[in-house]
């Protein structure tokens, strides 16, 4: 049979590839909204260190998209490691992934431009939770299909689905402190963020 | 003989690697037009979500972009994945191939920004047509040559062109529904994506 | 011997990942500069084709430039793939190469917005002559210090250096004819560039 | 056990790959602050002549962070290529690189904005000595855990160590000789690059 969809799609070295090159644009283009700002304003130190104080907000949301890229990066990264092969399906559950990774830069630019709008903290928030949503179905999909590596144990396997879920439920604990103030939300999601980069060792978060 | 020609665009490895840096590129560049609203022209939350829905048109078209280039990755990659050989004229071929995909982003920009302008939704169309004749050619071409792997069936072989011109044929009737109005013409192209990201299983097209 | 430049720029296929990289990123940057127009100012289709007639030599530009980056990539890449090691200097000329790649959007951005100025004309041909006398180093200090793979003949060897010499006479003439008009320099560097895609078949050039 | 850490980040080749897309963006982001004048402000030659003389400062800048982005891909690559294996922790460290080398367009258009500002000149240096500081704490960290290639020399290891801080010293005199003027430091911190782009053959540090 000439079933163009058996061949398309196979090859995890390609999705690896488009990801890693993805990641790193999105990760550079974060910088583009820190502007310089326009010199022909600035006439002594004086204005030059009040400028950068004023994009200091955007400077802390640029640190926080990073490590939420890195965090995500690693996640994929670690599943891809760990397939034995893909199929079309597969690759267009990574590639719904990568959307939500290329609109990190736009809800980046909205949350350091809006901090203390409840709105733009639930636009980032939902960009992470669909970023995470993404990257469990990519997984699930992958072991249903048995596309895993047969030597990954299944707790190893049910593992990776269970820190998902679990980041995301401390996401969303604190995109809700956004009903007191939208710096308790980012503060809260910056700690957990903190937590998943120095490996859950805090916590006791170690053992998930 | 010295000919440089014999020689050069040899590596099917280098092709896919500046394939999917521009895809990734590419991808990621659509986002950059979703710009943030200014945040000296907005007071209060009401401002902000009638700022964000005037973009609506752009998210809508940047999902749209992404679906389209993802659709061309997939359609390039199970090409490269399945040449045994590359020689300078398909090198050529596909860097032909690649100056469509860098074109996505202005065309996405002049369809976001243009949206019920029929001259903007067929230079879009236009765009795609290029993307999906320049892959046509890539195919016939290594198929005339012989750099397809041996062990890919005729049938298999065919079914790549084919299922170039089916597509195509589909979005050409799509942009000639702009006659009557430029938002059908989106909506069935939209339609076409679709089912093509779902694997061909509606309307029986998955036996293509 | 403790000497860090031993073991430092051996890696062949970290060059190659880096300049797909950068070739991948300056080929898209080219289409930045094609801004659709601004949609407050156009009212009909008519203003919209007169502004995007506006930007029509930008467009011709665009494409040369990324035939020309074309071009270096497929000279670059072979090269590449004929080299059998490399050292840190090998590295660093290669470097020297992507420095004169990354301002390639830039030249072309002052070509198109200046395109009946000799001056632009000059730095563009002058970025062309860097890239052409980067790539002629890299090639002459891989010969020198033996870092060919030893079953390139050396007719090949040789065909590689001429060739760029020859394109760059043939450009460096093309740029002269501005003393009379600079359409005649971009008109010839199109032909030159043609002649190189479609391998040198014209003007008995497929000897070279 | 079901440890996700232990199977996170892992892989050498992705890390590679993610760093060369960021170099390749960072390097070529440089030049997108290099605009050309806007054509309505040009009439004549002599006033392109001016206006392209005063990005001059930006120039120079490009062409110095491209040299120091250039140092630490340098640097970076040979710590890769000398891995056994990489584990999570190293992984983030290598991000921890990537979010300076990230920050360099910043500083870069910053520097170039500001050339006789103290503050901007203190900001570039800090990011070099971030990077420096980063690149210095990948390599501890996998000496430490004993991930480096078992052929790899004592005296090489250190010798890796031993460099990043000899350069972290000279740029550290060049940034304190801003005391007199960012001339001065501009100019001693190009000195250094130079040295270490040809290989650190003056000064006799070429044993270091």
């Amino acid at each position: 049979m000439g079933n163009y969809n058996q061949i398309a799609g196979q090859n995890i070295e390609r999705i690896s590839a488009l990801s890693d090159g993805i990641f790193a644009v999105t990760m550079t283009l974060l910088v583009i909204d820190l502007h310089a700002p326009a010199n022909e304003l600035i006439h002594d130190n004086a204005a030059l260190i009040s400028a950068l104080r004023d994009i200091l907000p955007q400077v802390v949301v640029f640190f926080m998209s990073f490590i939420t890229l890195g965090i995500f990066w690693v996640g994929q990264q670690t599943q891809l490691n760990n397939l034995a092969s893909s199929d079309r399906d597969l690759t267009w559950l990574h590639l719904l992934f990568l959307v939500f990774v290329a609109l990190v830069p736009f809800s980046t630019d909205l949350m350091g431009g809006f901090i203390e709008y409840r709105l733009a903290l639930l636009i980032y928030w939902g960009n992470i939770l669909l970023l995470g949503t993404a990257l469990f179905l990519t997984w699930r999909y992958a072991m249903t299909k048995d596309l895993v590596k047969p030597e990954l144990s299944p707790v190893l396997e049910a593992g990776i689905e269970r820190r998902i879920i679990i980041a995301q439920s401390l996401y969303a604990f604190g995109a809700a402190l956004c009903v007191f103030n939208t710096y308790y939300s980012l503060g809260f999601i910056v700690l957990v963020q903190i937590n998943y980069v120095f490996a859950p060792r805090f916590f006791g978060l170690n053992k998930l």
